[in-house]
């Protein structure tokens, strides 16, 4: 899927570096490939929301970010995505020590990447999945954007 | 819709004190109504992504915590809501000084409610819609939650 | 919002004329404005699922299609649009004489439109809302599409 | 994920049986196990949109009812299941001599059970991905509900 599409590296790093919200939050950029982008995160108090358990918000955000991430290891050297749209099911409350997100391209597009995330809460040596999404992202050239 | 259902406020009002994730992003509670809520984000840097817009992560936290707090206003003294999924489009890039967002409560129920959102960029004198979202929530006793 | 952009009709006529899953559904075209379309559907049998209620997929059918005649109607002379994705709520059991659908163009784009569906389940006088949508669609250059 | 629900095909078998707009549509059920379900459908012209692709509203079809099928294996004996929301991402223009569904429950529960459904579309010996859903059911005790 990736063979023709090179260098990935700098808009990757870029994506992380760049991105205050991102590592204001701690996330970490933990493992890249062709189409994948796995991230984690410290799960600390300011992470959560009232009942105790990271805040949806959180899930959400990482989802979104590893997504573009593993997306942007397929694009151009002159284009970049950005997500247009996503989804998330929360599917067990998060709590534990640590986030963990794989995000992987399901269908890689000239114009439109869909990515899925899936989102583990890890404590101890216990590992749930707690939140999947599907992101859908637009390939723009690097270029003046209209609207 | 809400006469029925009351008292609404030390639940809405503990969803805003007690997030720690809304608190440190600088979320304000802006106003309350039955199935209504309004909040506000002044935009800082640490709110951006690497192209120096909202991150897609901020938007959906808004999004998702205002939603529950409108579908809260309309749940009775011994029910919370739990987000079980929500979906945002972005729909234009959001810079500018200040986020906002008004949830609306389309459909109550007993079991499931359906809350939109949407999401305004404000500048200067300029508002636009950057964002709306659909957040399907769980309503649920107060009791000890089992998975 | 549309006053470039014209003429509209032919291609609005196309997709209901020469859709047959539309025509054999039974689908009615009641009206078109720029960035609207309103259908409706008289409820038969084969409409339905195990439980008498309008099947999830005929509301989906109509509030995807819906969305693509009022996202057309703000198309170019040589431009189409295409479902990217869609999410559709469905927030009570639809049953009655007739379904309506009307979908407003929320965001249109050069790119990307985003458009919202409502139906509402008809029986007598009565008139609920059953269902809401949110379809992402992309327009695109008449012209040998690749993928 | 199993062991302890059952039995459970009389309800699978009532959704496809008494589900007029299935059996109208000429969806077959191909194969039923704990958690999964998998349905085929030849496509014909009366499925087909106004570019002869199939209707994304077919897709969204299969997608749901088979998800449905695929929680209704987990569920109890007086239990049923009854589709929330849906989201379907459009990966591909569908074309070919069959569609194929097959859903998977990624998170059974309680009240609420998650489901994807992948669809693709069969042509000669090639069978390309389609589209991906994701299913969100409410899982309901059998007896009259109104909302």
């Amino acid at each position: 899927m990736s063979e023709s599409r090179e260098p990935i590296s700098d808009e990757v790093r870029r994506i992380f570096e760049q991105a205050a919200f991102i590592t204001d939050l701690g996330v970490s950029l933990d493992r890249v490939a062709p189409g994948v982008c796995e991230t984690s995160l410290r799960l600390e108090r300011r992470h959560l929301q009232q009942d105790g358990y990271a805040h949806a918000g959180v899930l959400a955000t990482l989802a979104d970010h590893t997504a573009g991430a593993a997306a942007a290891t397929l694009v151009g050297p002159n284009e970049y995505v950005l997500s247009v749209e996503f989804k998330i099911n929360l599917l067990r409350p998060a709590h534990g020590e640590r986030l963990r997100c794989r995000a992987t391209v399901l269908k890689p597009g000239s114009r439109i990447d869909v990515v899925e995330s899936e989102l583990w809460a890890e404590d101890g040596g216990d590992s749930k999945l707690v939140a999947k999404a599907t992101v859908t992202l637009a390939v723009l050239a690097r270029a003046p954007r209209e609207d």
